[in-house]
């Protein structure tokens, strides 16, 4: 029998059946409720309050107070739906994406120096091309077929070029018509050959002349959000840009809670269609800002993670999860976008760079080919910061690479009032030295609800500069301030009281919040740590660093340093990327002979595991400090604590 | 409103909308109604008496006598239902096909040359192939993903091995489970590449060894008849053999009539369903005799004319029927035959033979193919005879070649009596010299229903023979006997008298009918002229004379040569190559070298067109005389003639 349930504050209704889970009605009806482990009752972010009617759900007993259980409060992925309901959530995101569009702030030490000084100017040559060809009319005497009548055209006399191969029989079929309505007058869009010495191929004619309408789309398509850049191929210009939440991301917050979701009876075909909903999204939205149609896009060139990248061409990512830890493939084959459901003319390919590993996407193979780093003889440390870090170190000789699992704690997971980077999340933080009173900074300026990554470094590494914290990440007990006390959790520093919250109760930071925070990064520091030794190198070896990645945008270099996430070198040597992966894409569409070098990138990048690594292991205790164990690899901030 | 139409004699029902077309309503109930010309109403073929009910239907006065029309006799084409119907059609075509089945004569002058003598024998070496491969398994320090280590595998350490490429995303979301579940030991089969260095390209994986299972199917897409071979490929032998009528033929019998039914509304989409059908019918048909499933044929090498290839393609073939005749292409892509709704495996290819022009076929670049044509330095005239007589000259360095339109009266057409090939029809025909009483043989041995194209010219050539029948085809007036009279189209020869026939009317040939023979074999003799002189060659240049087709079977070579339909040289000369557009087929799945030069052919073909040609129709006036008005090119004829 069917139930109607409404989640509030949004009123947003469904009719689904009875028995049906509550998470995945929600997921159906739009609503987002966190869900890191993909409903696998593990993580305990998906509680909601049953207002009215009744579900049928067990006390999941490590996650739930009787308190809450009393209120009704209940994880949503444990709970079956029995009569109609409303159902509060505890946090609404809008549709509109807002949060996402928040302005990186200008860090203070991030070298200002601009992308082109990082990656030089390149040439406007894009994978597609268009050609205007006068092709003659046929005649009893030359009554050549529309086809190799076109070819012949195309090949203008020239014996030495290779005769473009050409597309499906979809193309075949609309030809004959085009050329006569369009009085032998057509503009054909033609592939480039992969190889140099590969025919191009003819991918679509159209009527007269078009060659002034050549566009691309670059996308990267993250586990959190999808960012996708509208070019105009003639020019190199970005005309139209746009970023949305990942549809998928109802299913669990990251790659891990994916791959499990995918397990499920029809999760697969659910993640994928998830993901080509956003695409179509940001195809829609970047064409209604040019005025153009989706059609008019001629090349698609993505990067993502690898499990991101099996779900969008809908194959199994399940052995990723266990150990060996093996991808079904790295190298994605070029796939006509309409076939997989992107809003897109049926001979549009879609590129998605190569994999390294489970772990070491085509995300980051684009990030590394953005600033051309296999060009460079610059010995460079690469670094993605997420909760999954991945490292790469190298120049134009070689490259080694990895990731490292640091937990979702700078993506807000893991603490106590952790949350993405969205609105009302405390994104930066200072500490009156003598009175303990904060100074917190949320994104969009409303009440904070929460803390988010930066956030997090920013809190840390104050209270650790302060002195309240100490380099084992406790609280130091003999300060006598309501703001520090005896929590739930254990000891906490109250950064909002319920007050000033938007969520009707204190906010927090505990040492439990402390300790996967000094995980986090601990785990970064140590990869790059094992990865410098196993091609014997140190720090000191390191011309720069780039880092790349939405968070990045948002680190203070020197509170990052400070915290020991990232190492303490000179900082003229830090460098900025941005969304490396769609840079890559960018500069992909914008030159085919950079494209093609795309394969020397992923020759040159070995993999390394860390996840049974002892080397790593034993870098990893000795990080689990603030900064590190070793203060002598943070000699700026051993002296800036002394000078205290 | 609906309405019940039953069509008799066998009671075949359907239902329909009032105002359906009556012939498109028997074509959907699987009834055969002749209809040349795909219900154009020109032919006036589609005659069928009303039995019961109503139809609305202006008498077409060019083809219905009163009396007819008065009996409730009807051109189906021309009547829509307006009630309930039993209506009675003038033939019946069983389903089974049986007719295909007879068993070709032994014709006196062909020589008895095997096939072998004329091809060679060939290797066994297919576009397919099976590779067995252990794949290492993954490991923490091995874990490569499992595409690129089962590459790995199939180059097994060979760094000269061109690596290969591998299929679309369909392959890759089976191939981690294959691998798992069939422990790491699988079959890969791989499509080579076209050119030489071009790579081999995985297509599908099956779990453990499976290399004795190769099959592939070779298939001659005729206008009338659909043909299928199931090919073992590791040995070369033929497994088993269907043949079926082109379901396309209740929409027209001639590539024309095919034509015009594809420009209705749905008439594309509808005849590349039915030779689709056609085709997994003849692939159950193959692959029940041999139990296997069709998933387990690897290829699929089909040949057709342009317009049978259009219309498997679903490509619209409108342009080959108006002048200057171009097809929409002539080299077909290499299709996934499941996408075209085959019944294959997904990645199962399907070939299609290039044409040369719209009206020289692949089916005719297949027979060239076949026997190799193009790598003998003997002088060839290859003819396919049929509603169009494809022609080609020429030898290893050149071939030039032409289609003539004969007209339909090889098949029955434009024959009062005429009939295809199918039981009741007149094969085989001798006159008593004297009494001018037949002796007539049927297939299938049972009372005449009409005359087919072979039984056509030996009625022609034996009353030409015998002298009651002049140069210019008409009949001796002085003839005092019943069986020659004026009848309704002019003087006639009563070959059957209704109490004899099946059909419960006198069976007559007339003059209009022998005035269209002659059309179609002086076209046929011109078109040998046309193109011979077009080379600087005469028929003594020829070396031999290959005949292709199914038609060819049936001929008898004297009398053909005796109207003048062939030339008259040595009969030694004459070779009969069978469906060699099938055989080209054959050959090509059989060996992937023969395969790749099939290029060769098509480059070396050079199309002429005879439609507008002023030499053509100088010779074809000349050749409207039995056998020629020129009778020093039928020496053989000429003595036959006054040795009487």
């Amino acid at each position: 029998m069917s139930k109607k349930i409404t989640f509030l504050p949004d009123k947003n209704t469904i009719t689904v059946d009875e028995g049906d889970n509550l998470l995945a009605a929600a997921a159906q009806a739009g609503v987002y409720i966190h869900a890191f482990c993909g409903g696998d009752g593990v993580c305990g972010k998906c509680k909601v309050r049953i207002k009215e009617g009744e579900v049928k759900a067990d006390r999941a007993a490590q996650h739930l107070k009787s308190e809450e259980y009393d209120q009704g409060v209940r994880l949503a992925c444990q709970a079956t739906v029995v009569s109609d309901l409303v159902v509060e959530i505890p946090e609404s995101v809008g549709k509109d994406g807002k949060a996402l569009k928040r302005k990186p702030k200008t860090t203070r030490a991030i070298s200002a120096r601009s992308l082109e000084a990082l990656i030089g100017k390149w040439d406007v040559d894009p994978p597609v091309e268009k050609r205007f060809v006068k092709v003659d009319p046929p005649t009893v005497e030359d009554n050549v077929p529309d086809l190799q009548r076109l070819l012949r055209a195309i090949k203008g006399g020239c014996f030495d070029c290779l005769e473009p191969t050409y597309d499906h029989p979809e193309m075949l079929k609309e030809l004959p018509f085009i050329l006569r309505e369009a009085n032998w007058e057509v503009t054909v869009l033609m592939l480039r050959g992969k190889r140099s010495r590969e025919p191009d191929r003819i991918i679509a004619v159209e009527p007269g002349d078009t060659t002034d309408r050549l566009y691309g789309l670059a996308v990267d398509i993250g586990t959190t959000t999808v960012g996708g850049l509208l070019m105009d191929l003639n020019t190199g210009k970005v005309l139209a840009e746009s970023t949305s939440y990942n549809g998928q991301i109802r299913y669990g917050e990251d790659v891990i809670s994916r791959i499990i979701y995918s397990q499920r009876s029809g999760g697969l075909k659910t993640l994928q269609d998830k993901v080509v909903h956003t695409l179509n999204d940001i195809i829609q939205s970047v064409c209604k800002k040019v005025v153009i149609s989706p059609s008019d896009i001629s090349y698609i060139m993505a990067a993502g993670n690898t499990v991101m990248s099996h779900l969008l061409l809908g194959i199994d990512p399940k052995f990723i999860r266990e150990s060996p830890y093996v991808p079904a493939c790295s190298q994605f084959p070029l796939t006509r976008a309409a076939g997989l459901g992107v809003m897109a003319h049926p001979s549009v390919r879609l590129f998605l760079y190569p994999s390294i590993a489970s772990y070491v996407g085509g995300d980051i193979v684009s990030g590394v080919h953005a600033f051309q780093m296999h060009k460079s003889p610059k010995i460079t440390l690469f670094i993605d910061i997420g909760t999954n870090g991945e490292i790469v170190v190298g120049n134009e000789d070689w490259m080694m690479c990895t990731a490292c699992s640091a937990g979702p704690a700078f993506e807000g997971g893991g603490v106590k009032y952790g949350m993405r980077a969205s609105s009302g999340a405390i994104e930066n933080f200072h500490m009156h030295p003598v009175t303990y009173d904060p100074m917190i900074v949320t994104i969009d300026r409303t009440k904070p609800r929460g803390i988010c990554g930066s956030g997090l470094i920013s809190i840390v590494s104050e209270l650790f500069e302060t002195g309240v914290v100490d380099r084992q990440g406790k609280f130091k007990r003999d300060l006598n301030h309501p703001r520090f006390r005896e929590g739930h959790d254990g000891y906490e520093y109250v950064l909002a009281w319920s007050k000033d919250s938007l969520i009707g109760e204190d906010i927090v930071i505990t040492e439990v919040d402390l300790d996967n925070l000094i995980r986090a990064k601990g785990a970064m520091y140590a990869g790059y740590q094992t990865l410098l030794e196993a091609v014997g190198m140190t720090f000191d070896d390191l011309d720069r660093i780039v880092l790349a990645g939405n968070f990045g945008a948002y680190i203070d270099l020197e509170r990052a340093i400070t915290i020991g996430l990232l190492p303490d070198l000179d900082r003229d040597k830090f460098f900025y990327l941005g969304n490396g992966s769609l840079l890559g894409c960018q500069i992909s569409l914008d030159d085919h002979k950079r494209f093609r070098d795309r394969g020397d990138v992923s020759r040159l990048m070995t993999n390394m595991e860390l996840s049974e690594n002892p080397e790593f292991m034993n870098h990893y205790m000795a990080a689990l400090f603030l900064p590190h164990t070793d203060m002598t690899l943070f000699p700026s901030v051993r002296d800036k604590l002394a000078g205290m």
